[in-house]
């Protein structure tokens, strides 16, 4: 979870193939997005897909994602996947197993009638399927809704993987090692308190998975 | 996700109290920590423990997130739990289900002696139980490890709980509402390929939850 882990251990490595980096950002669902203000480093969790060569980012014209992005702030942009943790040996040994992306750049916030396209797309890449179930967004939702495009120019992947990797003096304690792998996983969905009878789960949220 | 969501919706508010910020700290694993170099943000995931007052972050001295501490930066540090998707009858209202605390603060880097406590603390916080069964880190492994030190003196919280929350005029539609729980999820403990025959697997490992 560290440089350190990452210039130490081979299974962690700096990963450049487009395709890691798409399919981790693919898999989450949540990005931390770093501006600055005054000079002070600021980050929050959003929504985020990936389209394309460019993330998009949900958010509004107030919060002050938006603000920062308007003004000219530079991003930096996370996405972790967290995948399980290394139990060695040793403290030292000790990590995490985790797929991350850091998206580096200047963003701009979509114009007015490029925000219903996103939107849409965001809606559609977090539930697949969702989109025709829902009516389209009026202008006035529009309107209040911010999507922050950051283009995937300069963007970085670290992922560990495996098991622990203990010095070899560790190897004939008597203590157990491995990896606890941990998954995001769909729990059973929840109907709304005031969903009409007679409305069946759609099959889009049944197998939901990310 | 989103101050938008946070603005118009009762479930979704900043949260000041001191016992929910603890929770959320300490059910998270991994927070996202943003600095800034040369006026540009960065923000990159680690692994960290809250004690008592403050995180204490887990790196090694050759990242920049500990050069950035060392240089005087301001963090900005957030952990977010991702609880599940809000499915609503608009794209507008659609939303997630999240526990989130952001730390703002100036932090330090922990001198060689308080290194040995505070690593032995980040790992049993991880994995409650786990110290007792490691022998003592060294003193090169300690100089190779850095600890950041962030006072959890300026903290916000923020909750978005329960379904989605429709607009009246959305109510009669034909559509499935509600949401989707996701959870950060525990599987079946995996034994490192050079584990030595006849060591179990701990009970502290067995019933490991966040």
């Amino acid at each position: 979870m560290t440089d350190k882990t990452r210039i130490r251990r081979l299974p962690e490595r700096a990963v450049s193939e487009q395709e890691t980096i798409y399919s981790i950002l693919d898999e989450g669902l949540v990005c931390h997005a770093a501006y600055v203000v005054d000079a002070r480093p600021v980050v929050i969790p959003t929504l985020y897909v990936r389209d394309g060569e460019r993330l998009l980012i949900h958010g509004s014209n107030s919060m002050g994602l938006a603000r920062a992005v308007r003004s000219g702030s530079p991003l930096s942009v996370a996405v972790t996947l967290f995948d399980g943790l290394v139990v060695a040996r040793s403290a030292f040994n000790s990590s995490a197993n985790y797929r991350s992306v850091v998206v580096h750049g200047t963003a701009r916030l979509l114009a007015e009638d490029e925000k219903f396209d996103a939107f849409d797309l965001i809606v559609e890449k977090l539930i697949p399927g969702r989109l025709a179930d829902l009516r389209p967004s009026t202008s006035s939702e529009i309107a209040q809704t911010s999507v922050i495009e950051l283009p995937l120019d300069e963007t970085s992947a670290k992922v560990r993987s495996g098991g622990p990797e203990d010095d070899s003096n560790d190897l004939d304690q008597d203590v157990w090692a491995g990896v606890i792998p941990m998954e995001l996983v769909p729990g059973e969905a929840v109907p709304a308190t005031d969903l009409r009878d007679g409305i069946d789960l759609p099959d889009y949220l049944r197998s939901y998975q990310r």
